[in-house]
């Protein structure tokens, strides 16, 4: 019997049990072939199968439109900073994007445009620490940008979009590793969605990307053969050996989100334990959120406690009880729970009642 | 009780059952933390911990050089067949350098190169349809040139170098993927080393690289951070989240390598393997090896049957027998026989003792 503690790890973060119990049962024996899944061709047809149903799942929870490619690529999120603007800045003559700062990976994608075009900042938060989304004024923008860039959730400061803007032609573009199919989305919005798997998804080391066709063709001549998305789309993301193990444990984690009843009454849930946490905050004079009210991330929440000492017996009081991994990350410092979709309920409320126990003795 | 074949897969390959067996044991519970290794963070004390016990671990195996780093890259080879020209062809002022096309996967590095800067063709083998390692005159070479890039061993083929040229100053860079830690090797000799892990080392979607210091720092502009092997070794691999499942599974391996008595040990019984194989063929008038005899691999054996029908039916019986994955790559087509580290001496046997059977019963 395992005995697994409540996992509030930023990323790669905890994985549904039943998915982990599921992997280490077919670990050394897929499905009767007598070889694991991780040892097997990515073209065999067992592992093009595993594909298929993969996409169609994806279809199917994301409720993706028909002219929408699914990718899977190499690297995670902080590769396609790269990618990005490789395979689209290219749209525009000028070469130019803009992206939103909304926090230290929205700040790096920036900056990594830059060595392919100008990559303009439309606008920032930097002035309140990242405490907010900032504002946007779509007007301001060049018609014939190639691109606008935001970060969905920020997963460091425990923001997150509430609603997305409206573009025009000029294709979004978001990051939302922290925050893919954790709530429902009108893809048809985006021009290009990607994610890296370790959160709400798998494990590291690979990127899930929604990419509308028609973008698809532009990328600069240096662009490597494995960062282009048209080549990607082209051979259905096998050019080269894909991550295998990435692609069979987001297929185990996409089947266990149907049996939940999909995004919908994932998203659902996903309140419910956001709520938890936000209303505790909201109802103490002794911990404090991070972030103002209206741009709160229902995967991330951030909070500080009166001082560094009250802050480490909480993080050593919390480990001793089975909740993992709620320290801040170290540019924030305070403490972050991450509650992705794999967080149980009962996991935010044995947070909850920790913390209201912990204010009762310590505050 | 779990039935296990004998797995001949190209790659993703089969691996050391103790070490699949180690993984599923641990999976959801890494070593009494309550979580999997693929569940906590890639900077927490644990990770970094594997991290540090995994390079002493290659150094000591490969007995590499001080003057080394240790990569851990995303994307698997491939990948690396756009960093490799991204990183060092900054080197040769006229952005020259050197490829020997020995086959399908050396022509696609030396065509991505194209990318970047001049990539020649030193020698190539494609007029003899890859049956051997070509002549290489390395007096031909520019001095300027900003490398000469090898493929070790030659996965489609089933040819390999016997030895390694001496290039003076012009570093030798290798691709290594389906030999890595096959046999001893004199590293000092090469300025760049680099595999994807499927076949000797791990799962897929990860490049293992080492590379001498100096080259290090003289990438093109273009070069995405997540490539540039600088940024690599100045963050021990994990300036963003590394795939930790690969470095997980690439730790157990090396540490299996040890037990066995190191590559010098497992060099031997790979020479045993082939041999046993190479034999057989020598010996039959059925069977036809497709390779020139002072070339062949110690990885990959590769021969043709009389026809078509009797190499599905031997494809067929084999598979019946519990000898997993032998059919040929799609552009060689006969039977292809991958034996890598994790191959056991009695999965040869048996494989020869049906090809014995085979050829008596069917020749």
């Amino acid at each position: 019997m395992t005995s697994r503690v409540y996992n509030f790890s930023a990323g790669p973060a905890m994985l549904p049990t039943p998915v982990m119990e599921k992997v280490q049962q077919e670990f050394l024996d897929y499905r009767g072939l007598g070889a694991s899944l991780i040892e097997i061709s990515h073209r065999s047809k067992e592992f093009i199968e595993l594909m298929d149903q993969t996409d169609a799942l994806i279809k199917e929870l994301a409720n993706l439109p028909d002219n929408y490619k699914i990718l899977y690529v190499h690297g995670g999120a902080r590769m396609q900073f790269s990618a990005i603007p490789m395979n689209f800045i290219g749209r525009s003559a000028s070469k130019k994007a803009y992206y939103v700062e909304s926090g230290d990976f929205a700040k790096l994608a920036q900056k990594e445009a830059m060595r392919y075009g100008k990559s303009e900042i439309l606008a920032s938060s930097a002035g309140t620490r990242f405490d907010r989304i900032p504002e946007i004024d779509i007007a301001k923008m060049d018609q014939d940008a190639a691109y606008l860039h935001i970060t969905s959730n920020n997963t460091i400061y425990g923001t997150a979009w509430q609603t997305f803007p409206d573009t025009g032609t000029i294709p979004l573009i978001a990051d939302m590793t922290s925050e893919i199919l954790s709530r429902t989305v009108d893809y048809s919005k985006f021009g290009v969605i990607y994610a890296g798997l370790q959160k709400n998804l798998g494990p590291s080391g690979m990127a899930l990307v929604f990419v509308r066709e028609d973008l698809l063709g532009k990328a600069i001549p240096e662009t490597p053969t494995l960062l282009d998305y048209a080549d990607y789309a082209a051979n259905h993301s096998v050019s080269n050996t894909i991550n295998t193990f990435a692609v069979y444990m987001l297929n185990l984690i996409l089947q266990w989100m149907k049996d939940q009843g999909g995004v919908k009454a994932i998203e659902k849930v996903n309140r419910k334990k956001a709520a938890l946490i936000y209303k505790c905050l909201d109802d103490s004079q002794f911990y404090k959120a991070t972030v103002h009210k209206d741009h709160r991330s229902l995967m991330n929440a951030t909070f500080v406690l009166p001082n560094e000492e009250l802050l480490n017996a909480f993080v050593k009081g919390a480990t001793a009880q089975g909740l993992y991994a709620l320290k801040g990350h170290r540019n924030v410092g305070g403490v972050r729970a991450s509650i992705y979709n794999a967080m149980p309920l009962e996991g935010v409320e044995s947070l909850v009642a920790f913390m209201k126990e912990f204010e009762r003795t310590k505050g």
